[in-house]
């Protein structure tokens, strides 16, 4: 049974679920950042998902990452499923741009999140979801 | 044509072609760092590549990471496309352990290599071809 960990739950919104992956919005407002997590019990590492489960994995990260490019100004996307301190396997998928505030240097571990106002999260959301 | 980035050839060591990657070893004893590479002229972001070169390159991310698992002390992989300062699309396949300099932030940006002894370097790049 696929359980969301605790951690990944208290930083995001729910945005959706696609066909394998749990669609988050990390709750940080410098950024347009998604975390796809795996609806797939105890997976850590990409090779615990079946070859089919990874290829929809590698559709919906695509997915997201076109969405974020056509919706933020983004000079880079930056994909990443790291998990040193959050085991459930996640992948992070961020647009990145000079004026943000960890640029050129990786997002995680980098400052504390700044969280959204709620109307101004919604709409991103909205506005995600629409994307197409 | 596909030429690999001056700063990607500087870092790192020839593994391998793969059918869609060439596959390099980050120059930097202190971890087991593969680096992927689709040879794909001007490639940035997933979304460049073709569906299918995709599949594969997924692949070769799940190969190196598996090999990675079995060949070091590794208590999680990290995988990550950034290409904030080096443009071409790479994909880095990193070895993380609780006893790494970076652990457990990410390896990125944390600290100056430490290049390999040459045979060291070319003893790891003989063991990580020979994994099954």
């Amino acid at each position: 049974m696929f359980d969301l960990h605790p951690r990944l739950a208290a930083d995001t919104a729910f945005v959706a679920d696609w066909a394998v992956s749990r669609v988050l919005l990390m709750d940080d407002a410098r950024y347009r950042w998604i975390v796809l997590v795996p609806r797939v019990a105890n997976a850590v590492e990409l090779h615990d998902l079946t070859q089919p489960d990874r290829a929809v994995l590698l559709d919906e990260i695509v997915k997201s990452s076109e969405r974020l490019k056509r919706l933020a100004v983004a000079t880079k996307i930056n994909v990443g499923a790291l998990g040193n301190l959050v085991p459930q396997l996640h992948v992070h998928v961020v647009a990145r741009s000079p004026r943000d505030p960890a640029w050129p240097g990786p997002v995680w571990g980098h400052s504390s999140a700044v969280p959204y106002e709620r109307p101004a999260r919604d709409a991103f959301i909205r506005e995600f979801l629409n994307a197409h």
